[in-house]
């Protein structure tokens, strides 16, 4: 007889994961590795630690270790926000007046406003490790720049971080939240960097886009002594740190003998997605047990759904190495009127992989049909979600009303990503009524597509 | 032998009061009664009945009754959100490196981003049960008015919220997050209401202020069948809520065996700091155990250090009751400098009244301090507070400095009322360094008293 379930299901301290979960380690064919956009080769250690520190290319390389221990003091730091809650949306779920059973892992309670902290921390303890003066990053939106000016500002690190310059101007308030842990943040294109200045000249008046934003930062960590480039979705390390999110739940769920018949996320880059589901995969590749993944992308950026499984650049500047993805191609960039987030053109190797192998589903939805689901959440279960967390919420939404028209009992386990306090310009518009929903031609996706590299032996 | 306390206590849903506690049952002398400035008599509940519910007109009223059962609806929706964590600041104490301990009770998780939820929904559940179609409020910031639209969602009760015109424009954020929760957010002064059209008239251009928000309020509930007023802090009723705060902070500190030496709280009109002190105060009271309490305020809007305990308006608009409490006089305005909030001209009656009896301290504190110990707390502690939860922030500080230069090993506990999210306009002024203090003279301190009025009789 299990447990009465509360509201809200958190674990004690000592209940915590002492080890992240490399879900790498359990897939029999395993992501396509990294290659140098030169030769056409695997990138090696020694290539990829110019850009990264030495650890992070330890564990973006390392896909045979299934456990890997948590610093002590990256523990001590997720103590600070973490455990996260396991909801029971039993207010939801009253609303909907559905038989199902719905679970949201939410990780929108810290100052970051998202679950990007949790390897936001990992990746600058382990360059304070190595002696590091600094990092550089990129931002759009600013949910990563944020949560890295924390870890930074909490480990004395320097923090520099490049943020595109349209919402450098239209999101002053993320960017104070950058400056207020002690983080620089620079317009980009700048002209403190050779490729910003080239940028500038070129298309003076730009407002930049997140490619020519990681090309700065790269820029930067190569050429300062005692800095490094971080990253915060896709790579195989970032999943490996998002872990604790699954670990958690599923030591939650596990507790109160609760079992997931499927488990969906929102997918952009793929760091919550691979974060939630990598214990449950694990078991699933092990073949302890069955789950339902589903990825939700939105249908103005669907990678997924719509894109090829083929090597391309993870930047629009496309200097990082080229990761075997699902993508859009790298010069593909979502209609302005895309206001939900999740707006990278590829998705995570690991992700893309599981997908290919038929393991995990996906589905794009609209964004009215999202925000009107964040909208009924919200009121219900008292949380305002992020656009980008309100895809997994659309989806599950759908499936619990699935279940009332089928009478199935289902467990649903979705993961809340984070809060919506920094998107009120998009609620706005939503509000008002002049939201609209954009869904790219064949012709577009195919333009797209066409710049994806040509490269020899290989595609 | 204690336990080992983690980084944060969270109860059990058991564990959760189920009744409030009404800290003036326990008071030998009371705190004085509301007046109609009529009459210069006690408000009656049949007076008082036409501005508020029933049931919270009782809770008004009521000085007598030591504890009041928590209806199973409200208890629900607290779990939604609470219980909120009592967070042991073990990074604070080390960057500080004191020997004091300090804790804080965190209610800032929830979308609200404040302690207000906790008498919104109830206050919200009242009206409900009256058979009301909905209440109204004002809202300055936005905090209070966002916690009543999320209560009146998850009820279904319309809510009408004034909210003055300077912060509506300046502040479209909070307006969103009422929209997004289906309130109806109108600019104040506005042409909807007689008092708002007469305002207009004679100050065209006016960006309006509280007194005249709270004016349109009660003008619309008291005009509308089916409406009330409701109100955020000041009122008995409010601080009732409000104890589940102290009642949460101490059964987690019990858990622990953990006894607070002080306890630290912002105050503006009172609400949270009335309702984090209440138990522990109870116990003083009862001659069960002795603490320092310690009341922060703005020193731009100093009502315990420099204002006089006399019965006054409790609107600027002078229509609501009479209040006997610590005042600058309705008429006072803080500096338009002023930037972090706590700007209310008075103090709750109870609150006053052991002030008064010489049960608690206060302390003012300027606003660059404040922002200072902001800064340094979100930066080690991982959250970014509200300016007006840091100035209990600059108090603990300042205490466990103390700590350190005595030695002392003192238990500190603080009221951290909630996140910075929306007040990033003035965390942006302190990064650019154009934030200023100010401190009223003697003479706009006298100025502000002289509006007090004058009652025969009574003063």
């Amino acid at each position: 007889m299990s447990r009465e379930i509360p509201y809200k299901i958190y674990l004690e301290e000592n209940e915590m994961p002492k080890q992240w979960y490399n879900v790498r380690a359990d897939m029999k064919k395993k992501p396509e590795p990294l290659l140098n956009p030169a030769t056409g080769k695997p990138m090696t250690a020694e290539e990829l630690g110019v850009v990264f520190c030495d650890e992070l290319v330890q564990q973006e390389l390392d896909d045979t270790t299934p456990y890997i221990d948590i610093p002590q003091e990256i523990r001590d730091f997720y103590k600070m926000y973490r455990p996260s809650p396991l909801v029971r949306a039993y207010c939801l779920e009253k609303k909907l007046d559905t038989p199902a059973k719905i679970y949201y892992k939410f990780e929108g309670n810290n100052t970051s406003g998202s679950h990007k902290l949790n390897s936001a921390i990992a990746q600058a303890y382990y360059a304070k490790k190595q002696g590091l003066k600094g990092v550089t990053t990129e931002t759009g939106a600013g949910q990563w720049g944020t949560a890295l000016s924390m870890a930074c500002a909490y480990l004395d690190l320097d923090c520099k971080v490049f943020m595109v310059k349209v919402s450098y101007e239209q999101k002053p308030f993320r960017r104070e939240v950058m400056r207020t842990y002690g983080a620089s943040v620079t317009p980009s294109p700048s002209t403190t960097t050779e490729v910003g200045r080239r940028i500038l000249e070129a298309h003076p008046g730009t407002t930049g886009s997140l490619g020519c934003a990681i090309s700065e930062a790269v820029e930067v960590a190569t050429g300062s002594e005692g800095y490094r480039y971080v990253l915060g979705s896709v790579l195989n390390q970032v999943m490996l740190h998002q872990s604790v999110i699954g670990l958690e739940s599923k030591t939650a769920m596990d507790k109160y003998g609760i079992k997931p018949d499927m488990i969906i996320g929102c997918a952009g880059g793929g760091s919550n997605l691979g974060g939630l589901i990598a214990p449950f995969m694990g078991e699933m590749l092990r073949g302890e047990a069955e789950y339902k993944f589903i990825a939700v992308e939105p249908a103005s950026c669907p990678s997924f759904t719509r894109g090829k499984y083929l090597y391309d650049y993870c930047d629009t500047g496309m200097i990082c190495p080229l990761a075997k993805m699902y993508t859009l191609g790298s010069g593909f960039i979502p209609s302005a009127s895309h206001a939900g987030g999740l707006r990278f053109h590829g998705m995570s190797s690991t992700l893309s992989e599981l997908y290919d192998q038929g393991l995990m589903e996906a589905r794009a939805v609209e964004q009215t049909d999202v925000f009107a689901a964040a909208e009924e959440f919200a009121r219900v279960e008292g949380i305002l979600p992020a656009p980008e967390s309100s895809h997994a919420i659309k989806v599950a939404m759908d499936e619990a009303i699935k279940c009332k028209e089928t009478g199935e009992e289902k467990t649903i386990l979705f993961g809340l990503t984070g809060t919506g306090y920094f998107d009120m310009t998009a609620y706005q518009k939503f509000n008002d009524g002049e939201m609209s929903d954009y869904i790219p031609t064949d012709e577009e996706i195919a333009a797209g597509l066409a710049g994806v590299p040509k490269i020899p032996g290989i595609q």
